[in-house]
């Protein structure tokens, strides 16, 4: 299937959703917990976490700022400066996909979909209990981008839980051992196996590759 | 084991460098070609290429700006407003991996890695004739992270091929077909089976989950 710029234009808007929504490959799956400064939680799914820098450690998402619909994770955090980001295991990825449901602001998703609230460390956010990697953040900047009118929120990383049996002495992290989810698309869930793993490639290493 | 943003500040360079490039979650495996204003063609993996909008279809990535060191992928871009992002099936994923060694700016990672480069509806840009979901983009916008100097780049799709028999009536396209490879960290990659599938998410259509 070859499509052209203009035939992505035209295609029926549900079928071009699914099909761009796909194309930049597998998108990690996370639930992203935050709390109102009224006390009000909230879960939600976003498929758009992104690793940003190691130090400081900083991760971003993407989201739609508040207009014709409340955005209720980014009103949270404005209000708050905190929120966690929690690994979705594969086991509860229908729970997960139905927080994205829009549910008036005084319903909790984690009610809703039979997700645990978790406070750890006296985090102001409530973490995921269902979920095993699990991360504090603080909210450090926040990037429009005009071309689509969405926003980049980066936060930087306060706390960090990460199951013990996971982790290597190198810091390799195994992600299939807890069974975190990938994403593709708007509703596929995917398990992960590792296949291999190569070191840092340096210029007078590269194999022969045949050439 | 629970770490603090101390901790994270404290730890081992390299160790810390692994374990927050895995944080995230599981990341896109892509390739991304370019050719210089010379001819000069280049070839570079990526982990960081995003989703952010389906009309216009923009995909963003994230690089660093040229600086002590080069960047040949960006400064090609620049030069000509036009790339290739191509997603890494998992059996090529060591000639993937090495694109990633700092080579002059006149060895292609093309030969240097045993890929091949192809033309396609006279596109400017070079696709990876060994990659199966393949996409050409025109550079839109270049928006700065200040927080820690690097830059998204956001390109629309101009050119975009796909497997015939991934793809439904629907446009769910299923990446486990053609082994689209996730990366986890800086060196380790994953293959995909998809797992699960759910409907768009109706508030009145909330599955009871015992709650």
């Amino acid at each position: 299937m070859h499509l052209t710029k203009s035939d992505i234009e035209h295609m029926e808007r549900k079928k071009r959703l699914n099909i761009i929504n796909s194309v930049s490959g597998i998108k990690p799956a996370n639930l992203i917990g935050t709390k109102s400064k009224d006390g009000q939680t909230n879960v939600a799914i976003f498929s758009s976490v992104l690793h940003l820098g190691s130090n400081p450690a900083l991760l971003g998402f993407i989201t739609r700022p508040t207009g014709e619909v409340p955005r209720h994770t980014y009103e949270n955090i404005k209000e708050t400066g905190y929120y966690t980001i929690n690994h979705i295991p594969t086991a509860i990825a229908d729970k997960a996909h139905y927080t994205s449901a829009k549910v008036d602001r005084d319903t909790s998703e984690f009610e809703q979909c039979g997700l645990t609230e978790e406070y750890i460390n006296g985090f102001q956010a409530p973490f995921v209990k269902e979920c095993h990697l699990k991360i504090g953040l603080k909210l450090v900047d926040e990037l429009p981008i005009q071309v689509n009118d969405t926003i980049m929120i980066i936060g930087e990383i306060e706390e960090l839980i990460i199951p013990d049996a996971s982790v290597d002495d190198k810091g390799y992290i195994d992600l299939s051992l807890f069974n975190t989810a990938g994403i593709s698309g708007l509703n596929t869930y995917y398990s992960l196996a590792p296949v291999a793993s190569f070191p840092y490639a340096r210029p007078n290493e590269i194999p022969d590759f045949g050439t």
